[in-house]
C-alpha cells in the first residue's frame, strides 16, 4: 500500500475497493491530504470545508461528514507524531455503466494513514522546474481538489526527473498558475500575491491559511494574475501545501531568488499556529 | 459490480483493486470499451493500438499486451452473444505517495465483462443536448482515452437529466468537439466531416473505422474544425462509438435534422463488417 500504515474504507479497515468505483473508472471524486501532528489534524476545518465545496461542485451527495470525522479521529489515535492522512471521497459504485451519474449515488470514503518521513525541507529553499505542458483552463473544475490529476502527474514526473522539488505550471496563455503539488506566492516590495484559481489550479488549504495569516502579520496579500515576468521581477517566492507548510523558492528554471525573509516569517508563523 | 458478469484483475477473477492504485488516486490510466459479438471482440486491433498509444503518451510501461489478449479471449469465451468488455490499464500501485510516477511502475489491468442489454437505438436517431460546460483544451492529453473523465461525467449527467442520448461538447472557443461518449460527424453535400481531436476529445475507435470505411463507400471524409453554424447548416449528422456503432442524430438542442441516409448507409456498412 505504498507505505500506508492503515486504510479505512467507509470506516472499516481494508486495503481494497470495488473495481467499479467511479473514482477509478472516471476520476469521479475528490481528495484531501492532511498533516497530522501529535495525533491532531492541522487545518482540519479548512480541509473539510474544501471537500464539501468539491462535493457540491461535482454534485456528489456526500452526507457522511460525521462518519468521516470519526475516521479521522480513529486514524489520529494511532498515528505517529508526524503523519499524513489522505482522504478520498468518490461517487462510489454505480448502478449501471456509463458516464452519467446516478442521482442517488452512494459515495465511498477512503482514509489512508502514512508516516511523514520525508526529509526536512532544505533551509535554503527549493527548486521548481517549469513544466513543458501547459495546464488547461477548466473553470467548471478549477479550485477543487478532484481526482483528475494527469496534468499534475505528467508535470511532477518531469520535475522529479530534472531533480526539482516541484513543477511550475503555466496556463496556455503563459501565465503562472501554481506548482504541481503546491501553490506559488511572490513577494514584491513586501506585498504578497498568488494567482487566482478560478480557471485552473487548486485552492490549497495552506494557500487559504497564508492569505488569512498574512493579515495577522500585517502583510498585504492578494490574488492576482502573475506572468513569468512578474515572477522573475519579484523579490522572493515561496510555495505552500498542507504537508510542507510554506517553503521559500530559491530557483525557478534558470532564475534564482536570493531573498526569503518574508516567506520564512510566514512559514514560522504558520508552523506556530495551534491548528 | 454495476452489472458486470465477471472482472479479471491482472488475469485473475477478482472484484477489488488495491486502494492505492494510481488509477483511483489520480486517474492515472487508460480505458477501452469493446463490443463483443458472438464471442468476438469487434475492432480489437484498433482498440489495442489506441491503448498502446495512450500508454506511450502517459509513459505507462505496459508490457502485458499478450496477457491482455489472453484476458480478452477468456472473457470472450464466456460472453453472451451481445456483450461489452471494459479494459482499464493503470500505472498500478506506487512505491511512494505523490504525483510523480515511478520510472519502473508495475501497471495493472482490469477487464470487466458486461451483457449488452441496452435497448436498440431508436430508428429515427438520437438527440444531443448542448453541454453547459466548455471542454478544456489539453493538447498533452487529447485523443487518448485516459481516466480523467470528469468533464464527460458532468456533461453526460446533465444530458441524461435533459432526456438526451448524449451531450454535445463545445470547446472554450465555441467550436464543436464531440459527444461526451461519442464522436460527432456531419454530412454536407455528401461529404463527411468530424472535428480533429488534437486539442480535446477522444480519437474513438469507431471514429477511426468511419473515416476508413468512408473510403470503401466512395465517400469523402475529412477531419476539420466545425462550428455550431457548420453543424446547423449540415444536411445530416451522426454519432459513433464502439458500443452503438453509427447512429443518426435527429436533434441537437433546438435544431432538428430530417435527413439520415448517409449515416444509415455507413451504419449498415460498419455493422456488416467482419470486425
Amino acid at each position: 500500500m505504498s507505505g500506508a500504515l492503515a486504510t479505512w474504507i467507509d470506516g472499516a479497515a481494508a486495503w481494497h475497493i470495488p473495481a467499479d468505483d467511479r473514482g477509478l473508472q472516471y476520476g469521479d471524486g475528490l481528495f484531501e491530504t492532511l498533516s497530522l501532528r501529535n495525533g491532531r489534524a492541522r487545518f482540519l476545518e479548512l480541509h473539510l470545508a474544501r471537500l464539501a465545496r468539491g462535493c457540491a461542485c461535482l454534485r456528489i451527495p456526500f452526507d457522511a461528514m460525521p462518519e468521516l470525522r470519526a475516521d479521522i479521529d480513529a486514524a489520529s489515535a494511532c498515528a505517529p507524531a508526524r503523519a499524513l492522512l489522505k482522504i478520498i471521497v468518490t461517487r462510489g459504485s454505480p448502478r449501471r455503466r456509463g458516464y452519467a451519474a446516478d442521482h442517488d449515488a452512494s459515495p465511498r470514503r477512503i482514509v489512508s494513514l502514512f508516516a511523514e518521513d520525508s526529509p526536512p525541507m532544505p533551509a535554503q529553499g527549493v527548486e521548481l522546474a517549469v513544466a513543458s505542458l501547459r495546464i488547461a483552463d477548466n473553470p467548471a473544475l478549477a479550485g477543487i481538489k478532484h481526482l483528475n490529476r494527469l496534468e499534475n502527474v505528467l508535470a511532477s514526473t518531469e520535475a522529479r526527473a530534472a531533480g526539482a522539488f516541484d513543477a511550475l505550471l503555466l496556463g496556455g496563455d503563459g501565465r503562472v498558475v501554481s506548482g504541481a503539488m503546491t501553490n506559488l506566492f511572490v513577494v514584491s516590495s513586501g506585498a504578497v500575491a498568488t494567482p487566482p484559481v478560478d480557471r485552473a489550479g487548486v485552492a490549497g488549504v495552506m494557500r487559504t491559511a497564508v492569505l488569512r495569516e498574512c493579515v495577522a502579520l500585517g502583510l498585504t496579500a492578494t490574488e492576482r494574475t502573475l506572468t513569468m515576468t512578474d515572477l522573475h521581477g519579484a523579490d522572493e517566492a515561496f510555495v505552500s501545501n498542507a504537508r510542507i507548510g510554506v517553503v521559500p523558492v530559491r530557483r525557478v528554471g534558470q532564475h534564482g531568488f536570493t531573498m526569503n525573509s518574508v516567506g520564512l516569517r510566514i512559514a514560522a508563523h504558520l508552523e506556530s499556529l495551534d491548528a
